[in-house]
């Protein structure tokens, strides 16, 4: 663009080592927007990939601008664009798929093969001043809901995925495993579906409190050297059963056993992710009771759901987020949301210059 | 029972006759409780009943007892009875399958061809003072929900049946024809569900007054000269888009037809019921946009959901009843339901002694 | 392209009027390919649009090249074609959705507003020489699967797509409402996912003798006198039970009627096409017994397993193709399938010179 | 039965100790019919009784009779049977529900904790010469089906159940591991529900030469040394790509995983059963490719359609059983299916006299 002279962007180099610099801008092409990007929220994998340059086979290997969960102002529309205009705010759903292969005609997009995901590497993300972008994936927020909002559409709309494929609806008991930004996200989206009665677990009193605040209808603080046998009966009589669906948003091998014990017979267990790549498991246990296990990878035709959510008051994501940095302190924010002692749940950068 | 000396009952006998008599109780059998019965919805079947003494197929050729959204106390539990024992308030799910045919036994039973449901003749309903019935089809009341709520979760788990089969999720733009009991209680699932946005018609105003009240996020007065292209356009213009889902719950071709060009391409009508046997539909339009064509009849699986709806605050069906008689006034609340000017939405009879 | 002097194509030019002209190519994009043109089967809608310039809101305003039911060899493919390359044989899927919608997105890309598709006007067909296409669209035959094979998985798709939205699964009972073409794949496909019994009625016998052939378990010959409640025994007593999915390919009033109340409560009706705009119909019944009305728009996802079907020798569509004509022949071969004693279940025009 | 005299009967009483003995009938009741049995097959949980007196939570504490995988004729109807008269060869599906807890009234009655399982501790089998059963639980069999047939419903539904829950259907690629009894009943669905292409793979050739003979369209000979990859390259190029759906019937820990790997993103994971209690697995790779992994117990509604399949000629199960013996003679008969020399696939052992 002829009248964008400057595009400071926050590029991962090396581990720890995160540079704001200037970035060259993509054409705008006919189906593409333009955008004044506003602000990001700081993921757990932006962390990640700043502490280790890597997540499983992802691996950083030219510099690449970090920032995936954003919001901003369309600037100019390709020729194509029909849903936007210049003016108007929205989030950015940050992959892009093929459109081709069997996986996006079936609609389920997030498991294209050759998806290309914001700060997922070799695909720059969009912690940045200016970025490009389809403008199919761009959505549009209406007036009364706010820019950081529309940035937390991204982890919402993991928690909306995680919901659907575990099946949440009117009257489900559910059980969330963890208390961090995804339990969270997940809570309340489960909340929205209908869930009659969701209880939250995790080894933090601050972040139960949190969850309790944000519509948890139960909370149980887990110790390391709690039996099995005592939390699944502790889940059944806080839930006056078992759970219908149990969602781990921590990833260790003892919760995802204690999501599997706990769910009813011809229920589901989801998992949202995983720290250990290998896993010892009864899975015998479940499988004679039908219970489901479903992983969910990132999320499709989720984006919308989530926005309605958020618009139509049914939600209130505002909480989550505890700090706020500007695009030029992003390694301050980075750090911040990397301290666990920090309190953070949310950090958000604000890239808009003046914002 | 020894101990019960009268059961005052409300008997049909035949049209504008309803009798308050003396009825012999059935004897509890070992999967049964024997209930003191506390109050009584009057629904338009009933009503219907009252008049014409037959719906569609079912005759009434018996006095048989009236009533059938119920709820009650329980006295005395069979032998067999685990979920619940004497003292238990209780919902009454007013149908009683076979169990062992093949609707039964792949979770349809209410389409059960042997299906005895509480007055549809020659089954006897429950407006009396004791009433048995299977245990497995009486849900236990928590101490905050009331036995006028019990009582609602009748036609409640209409308007749960209706918005699953329509597939109401998070997210959905609903349209509702008719702010009838029926319209009313589907606004109120459809929003549990998590519909994102839910619009509601009717000729009346005062019926969309309490569906604007109970939460429609927008209603439209119908005039009987309205084209249908202008209330399309009205109605994507209030939802931001075409419905999703559409469900009538007027039974007129109009609405209908009207449901059907409104819905979105991919999307759902649901039919709840209809007045008339035989329609002039343009099927055509719908089809080829694959606009799917949904009956409901009663429901199934549904009670623990509206239970759950309205035990966890999700839904407030409490505005719902508009009058109140004592089942000696029983005649007096018949024509008060069916009397158009009355105001009434649901009509509540008691039945426990001095409640 | 450079080496092509000459594309032969059957243009529409207005009623009665198709011309053998040549046609300019339009340019091989990057995920395209060019195809040498080797056969087209004539469907109903091609002989429509010849006798009527509309089908619908179809209007054939400019002279449009026909045809679309088509396979082809690629002689090249553009630079981002990964599935293809020339010499290999392929299925060509006639329709290019916008992929960018949200029904695109959702997996039914056959409900995209912006759904390009051959020879439904403005679109051009491809009933000519060469052709270009999108590589995505275009399904590599293996050895032993014919042209002609390829052609004909344009048709069959539609009976995959209507026994997918049925839900035709292992152990149906399946009635199927006519027995031309797209009766007859619709009976081929529910046969191959298994249903246990399929009727076919029809009028004329002959077509039925084909279903007979076909693999149809039963075949009624249907009188226009018979009485909808003998047709009903006639066909449960075949069945030996009610049907769970009927499937109209008539699109009568009458054939629309007869289905509706034939299917099991529970069951599901589809209706593939309808002749009539305005049906007379009593739904009441069909809707409190919950059968469910789907109707269908041609297919997303089925041409590979239409594919799969023929190439594992599940389905032999060979038999239905009962005429054959060259591209110069296209008036003839249109008049053939016009012709109502022709006995032309599918006419085949080939493209290829010295084919 | 006054006019019973004797019930020979196979007792299981400890450990290697089965024995033949007068076993009492239980009164024939309403919804009952009295059989005269004719054969049972011997199944892989009959003779891990046999040989340990448990599997898992169940043990058999009191003298047990065996079998459940049985047929018979019927000699008497209880008087609210409709579906069933004396002289009607019927195939008996095992397990009767309690019919009114939440997994009964949704469909899901092999979940039933109530159930009552034959040959299940502590309930009675049918391996004997009369046997008491409900009616509805009673398949009759038509006249071309055979007795044989009609006991191999059960081993058969198995496979129906498996395949459904993997979500078979027209097009797929489905992988087997385990080419045992029930391996060869999956794969035989898999084909009768439409599968495209279906891979067997077992250690032992023999086994895989019966896989192949009843319609496998290749069969993988695996040799415990072979790495997952090279494996997991050999099943995609035989399939065309890989598994849409993996089912495991063989319960090892190096199968699961070579399943897990081996299947698409978005594809299913079916486990039959398993031999160890815990696993050890690497749960990441397949979670975030979406494969969902689901267990399987027993079967729910199944019956009717494993009957036809056999019914209707989809499947031909007989070559399935491999040796026969008498009742008296059951001893043998259970040595035979646990020599893994003697090459029995179904051992058949035929209770009615003279048979």
């Amino acid at each position: 663009m002829a009248d964008i002279k400057e595009n400071l962007a926050a590029i991962l180099y090396a581990k720890d080592d995160i540079r704001l610099e200037n970035f060259p801008l993509r054409e705008v092409g006919d189906y593409d927007v333009l955008l004044e990007m506003y602000c990001t929220g700081i993921c757990g994998s932006d962390v990640h990939y700043w502490k280790h340059m890597a997540i499983g086979p992802f691996i950083v290997k030219e510099p690449m601008v970090i920032g995936h969960e954003s919001s901003g102002t369309v600037m100019k529309a390709g020729k194509n664009v029909k849903n936007l205009k210049p003016g108007d705010r929205v989030a950015v759903e940050p992959g892009v798929p093929c459109y081709r292969c069997f996986q996006c005609l079936s609609g389920r997009y997030n498991l294209c093969p050759d998806m290309e995901f914001c700060a997922t590497p070799p695909i720059h993300g969009n912690l940045c001043r200016y970025y490009v972008h389809p403008a199919n994936f761009c959505f549009k927020l209406p007036d009364h809901v706010s820019m950081e909002e529309g940035a937390l559409l991204e982890p919402l709309s993991c928690g909306v995925h995680a919901c659907k494929r575990g099946g949440v609806k009117v009257g489900s008991k559910v059980l969330i495993l963890g208390s961090g930004p995804i339990g969270l996200v997940t809570l309340l989206t489960a909340k929205s579906m209908g869930a009659s009665k969701v209880i939250v677990t995790d080894l933090l009193l601050g972040r139960l409190e949190i969850a309790q605040k944000l519509g948890a209808d139960c909370c149980i603080q887990v110790n390391r050297s709690d039996s099995e046998e005592k939390l699944v009966k502790c889940i059944e009589e806080s839930l006056g059963g078992p759970p219908d669906i149990s969602i781990d948003c921590s990833g260790f091998q003892s919760t995802v056993k204690l999501g599997l014990k706990a769910t009813r017979a011809g229920g589901t267990m989801v998992i949202v992710g995983m720290g250990e790549s290998e896993f010892k498991l009864n899975l015998m246990d479940s499988l004679v009771r039908e219970v489901d296990i479903r992983g969910i990878f990132r999320y499709a035709n989720d984006y919308p759901d989530a926005l309605a959510m958020v618009a139509s008051g049914q939600v209130n994501v505002k909480p989550l987020v505890t700090h706020k940095f500007k695009i030029e302190e992003t390694v301050k924010a980075f750090e911040t949301a990397f301290d666990s002692s920090s309190g953070a749940i949310k950090v958000m950068i604000y890239s808009k210059k003046d914002s």
